[in-house]
């Protein structure tokens, strides 16, 4: 990754039939890489046909953003599901997505992991490893986008799969690496300009920053914002426009690692 | 199609999650093509990667069977699903297979589309330019498996894809080429001779040959044979003899035309 | 019914896991009977027992609002489902609904079928009898909520049912009383004032009046109203209020038959 | 409990659309009491509505066995659940039995858990207390089935609900009440022989007897066993003989408690 190239990134296309949601429009005009819903826990296919239209009409690059089968629960229940059917549940979501992507005429880049799926694959070495082997099995040129010091992360690089990191400009970290629990009352940071902050101070420093402010180094390759809600867009919009200032170039996520 | 070569394809994968369904090991040992079911009226994502594996080991060349989203009713109720919903069902389903396909290192050669979604397709114009619109706007390499004289075959031709014609081992036709509706006495053709016999007269006189007696001259690339119970197996496995003995090439679908 | 009585029904609960629908706290304040989404259409358990509390806590009498099983196309795809599975299907959803009323100290007092089963009902005897069927079963004393003068409401009479005859406050009539269909031009009634005036015409006649002006008698025992917009809201409000003052009661549907 | 009254359950309507499950005839004519499945891990409202009539027809009384939505997995995988919605889910399901059971003139009287559900609730409390909760919700006269010495049992008696105790024909426990897991090598309790032994002794006894010997006294209302596969049910048989012959007689769950 260049110094001067970055990425943001957002969940997309989570309507489902006719039931809409979330800030589409505005965040495609923003972001550079869409985590797109691929129908267990969000999306239809015709809603992600849709997703896949407006991302590419945005430049925006195309990622899968698969789950566990979950509607009701949007993909945030935790499951426990044997190792090949999920690898085979994940093969399957990612294919769908591809297929609406070729019928556009575009190209799924990335894959990213949803709700509790992610959690889980972000702590447990075996179940980052299914994900990174069904994404593998796949495409071994389909980038994996993980949290920096996660085990998803960990996992992509043992299989060989380009692995982007993220960081979340909303969220504080513990010393570990690992996200400083909702429950927590310093778990969110708020607003955009200590959003701003945060992201300024982990770039600079090419580093996690924790809540006790421990400093653990790796390489940012993307930045992770909301689009729930006015204010959430709003501060996605800031962080692009500072990020500009500060001389860094907005990229899909193939132009950043 | 060189008149020494025929394919013989059957439904295959319709097994989900605890239940079981089929003679798919029997099946896979006699046809050349699985239409395999992608997880909207049968099949679930290992259940079809399972199928994937068996069928690449024996040779078997793999097609997407999708169908309308009706797992509870197997595909079989008509539904009215507006076009571009529907088209979009259909890439999913397929690029979903695709996906599992590559994962062992297959490809999907061609679509047959299941059920009722067959049923009204092959007598509904603007319904089967659905289907062909969906198969051509994901690859127009895929071969559309379709009753001759249907709807969904002439639509095909429109939509300039590869179309393969296929006749009903064991389903009498009317004089219209449309087959004879199950309530009818007559519907079915019973046993492993007089399939042989519906078949070679076909086959010789390249042409639906009615109840009446009528001949519709038309290609034939396919025959479709079925696996529900040990005498289906015993008939499916007879034709593939009896073709052999009287000088066919058994080949799968790409082979054919 | 007594000429002074009227009841207004509306659709509720509508809103599915993640997703919210409809302007339910609004239009719990203004009708008096609600047709609860049963979980196959819209609506999930913990959304059923949420409105059913609403509704309770308002006064507000309970419906079971059963569907197609369609939850991506929000039950408006018409389906062909056997007439015995049908039944079951309808008996599940009423009493699934029953239990979560239950639960809360309540009780289900109507059924109305919702979208393509609604519309399919309203024109087809055979259909229209498998759902006063299921309800019969079930409970005798359930009231059947069906569109005056349809297919439904002449079956729920032929099996005993009590029978609570609707008209649409935002819909036009044709000659044989069917509604006009909403592609139209005149399909819709549009705004507060011509809602009253339409409502106002047929309960003064107690008939339906067509786009053409014939006259067709029936008793009217509810208006059925939308929640869809602010405007929606609006035009419900007044049409309360304007029957409140032309001196009807507005009152549950167990008030009015 | 008369120390001459005693339960035999099993599972039943686990089949699903177009997929046949269970041995549910032949173990009707051996059981009292039927667990049903309500269309979350297995069995569709069809299949439920035949499953009542079949019980009833041979005067085996009726159990809702509701599970965690999980369809593809036949409700063996574990998921967390926010307590309120997994007790409306809880009520839903056995409200949708409630109905189809009335619709024939019958009645649910017990309720147990499924699969991973039931294994969860066994050992944790504070799900145990959520199922308990949604039972009690719904009917305190509604008999809990819980394993002797689980969570869930304990649950109930806390709840006030009137609990039926059981044990397993065909599987060891540990020295805290707990089956032994099917991963160690004695966990199951092979052949007819093996399994009237460990009933038999248990119930001498009132009380479960481990592995290694340990004595943990209960009071036992009830015997589970299996119909999967043709061993299963000549087991299921044989218990039956033998128990009517140590002077037991079989009764339905209203009967034991």
């Amino acid at each position: 990754m260049s110094q001067k190239f970055i990425n943001l990134n957002a969940d997309l296309g989570e309507s489902f039939g006719a039931w809409t949601m979330g800030a589409d429009e505005a965040l495609l005009g923003i972001v550079k890489s869409a985590n797109i819903a691929c129908g267990f826990h969000a999306g239809d296919p015709w809603v992600m046909r849709q997703t896949v239209q407006r991302a590419l009409a945005q430049g925006v690059s195309l990622g899968a953003h698969p789950s566990f089968p979950d509607l009701q629960g949007f993909g945030r229940r935790r499951m426990d599901i044997p190792a090949r059917e999920l690898e085979a549940l994940l093969i399957y979501q990612i294919g769908a997505l591809q297929a609406l992507a070729a019928a556009e005429g575009g190209r799924v880049s990335h894959v990213k992991p949803h709700g509790a799926l992610s959690n889980m694959a972000s702590a447990d070495d075996s179940l980052a490893d299914t994900v990174a082997r069904a994404v593998r099995a796949l495409d071994r040129d389909l980038i994996l986008l993980a949290p920096a010091h996660s085990a998803l992360a960990r996992a992509g690089e043992r299989a060989g799969l380009p692995v982007a990191l993220e960081v979340f400009a909303d969220r504080a970290y513990q010393d570990d690496g690992q996200l400083v629990p909702r429950s927590h009352p310093q778990a969110m940071v708020h607003g955009a300009a200590a959003s701003w902050a945060h992201v300024e101070r982990m770039l600079s420093e090419q580093a996690l920053i924790s809540l006790s402010g421990q400093r653990l180094p790796t390489a940012i390759h993307s930045i992770c914002v909301h689009g729930d809600g006015p204010e959430a867009v709003e501060t996605a919009r800031y962080l692009a426009e500072r990020l500009t200032q500060a001389g860094w170039a907005l990229e899909g996520l193939p132009g950043v690692i």
